[in-house]
């Protein structure tokens, strides 16, 4: 006896997300056919808005459900700065701080010749355009992860801005606040030392 | 700034699920966005078709597409042996092992009395009944966990149906095949001396 096919194809689905395998998605089913029925059907409709009511802002790449986006068009931000991340996930995340209040450039991902992707596919000629259009634009703050992609990218973009009198900064290095240097990794501690501030 | 809308509900409906804390949640929603239309369209149309097309059998109360359900309504099946389990999900795992052909009774759930289930919250008294309306019935299996409500359950059960004359029998506790000793726990071991066979 296989399970009735609405519970097989739903544990499909829930098998696509990643981190999932079979026995978790098989608890997932389970558990929504418990569910009451409202929620299900708002779980249904979140997941197909998602991927109607959304698309890219034009001007910087962040998720956005207008064009362009709250951020691209809210006229009180610094026009003078735009922040790079490699994930929409990461504005929302620098938003949550409240301490940054210019602009941002979402790549959609990072240079990795592992994976093959080079320079055309993820989303900088749209930013060097932005920056040869905007002559108010005077920093980019480069945000990409600490990884060695990240880090590359955050090299390659430095060459490819720098020349045209742009300064460019990267996020700092160092010990994560409350952390304990006992346990912290030598990568760490080797910026935290390089990059000591003067108190 | 929020997320946008759809993401913030969807991040919502994803935190509804067992063991997705608001991190996870968010996880799984932008990767929602970047996954293809048709997944996503299929997970929604799974979801609501999980509410819309399933119902519990009349007879058994398994999770089913058609009332009576596939294995009540097969006429080859050992209709004189019945095994009640806690939930839908156990008469499946029942069946994959293949070595079983009698019926199945679902009861929803255990008696707990911490959490204020009793006889009457779980589908018990629908089992009475068919009980007393099938004669063929020669022996009830109680296939209930290993936890202390389901062997609770499990006594419940053999002592009301017991005085009808009717054979009730319980899963056998033991140590899992291939299993350690070492590491089996002590009621586990107990169990498996005390229901010891011979060779």
């Amino acid at each position: 006896m296989q399970y009735p096919e609405p519970i097989a194809k739903l544990i499909d689905s829930y098998m696509h997300l990643p981190g999932i395998g079979r026995k978790t998605a098989t608890r997932l089913a389970f558990y929504t056919v418990d569910m009451n029925k409202t929620d299900v059907k708002n779980f249904a409709d979140a997941l197909t808005s998602t991927k109607n009511d959304l698309r890219f802002c034009s001007i910087c790449g962040n998720i956005t459900e207008t064009d362009p986006c709250e951020i691209c068009s809210d006229p009180t931000r610094d026009q003078s700065k735009i922040m790079v991340v490699e994930q929409s996930k990461d504005v929302m995340t620098m938003e949550k701080m409240k301490d940054y209040n210019g602009l941002y450039h979402v790549l959609h991902g990072v240079l990795s010749p592992i994976e093959g992707k080079g320079p055309e596919d993820i989303n900088i000629s749209s930013l060097i355009k932005r920056l040869q259009k905007n002559e108010e634009v005077k920093e980019v703050i480069i945000a990409t992860n600490a990884t060695p992609e990240g880090e590359a990218t955050a090299m390659y973009l430095a060459k490819l801005i720098k020349p045209a009198g742009i300064k460019v900064t990267r996020l700092s290095h160092g010990l994560s606040v409350g952390s304990d240097i006992e346990y912290a990794d030598e990568m760490t501690l080797s910026k935290a030392v390089s990059g000591r501030t003067e108190m």
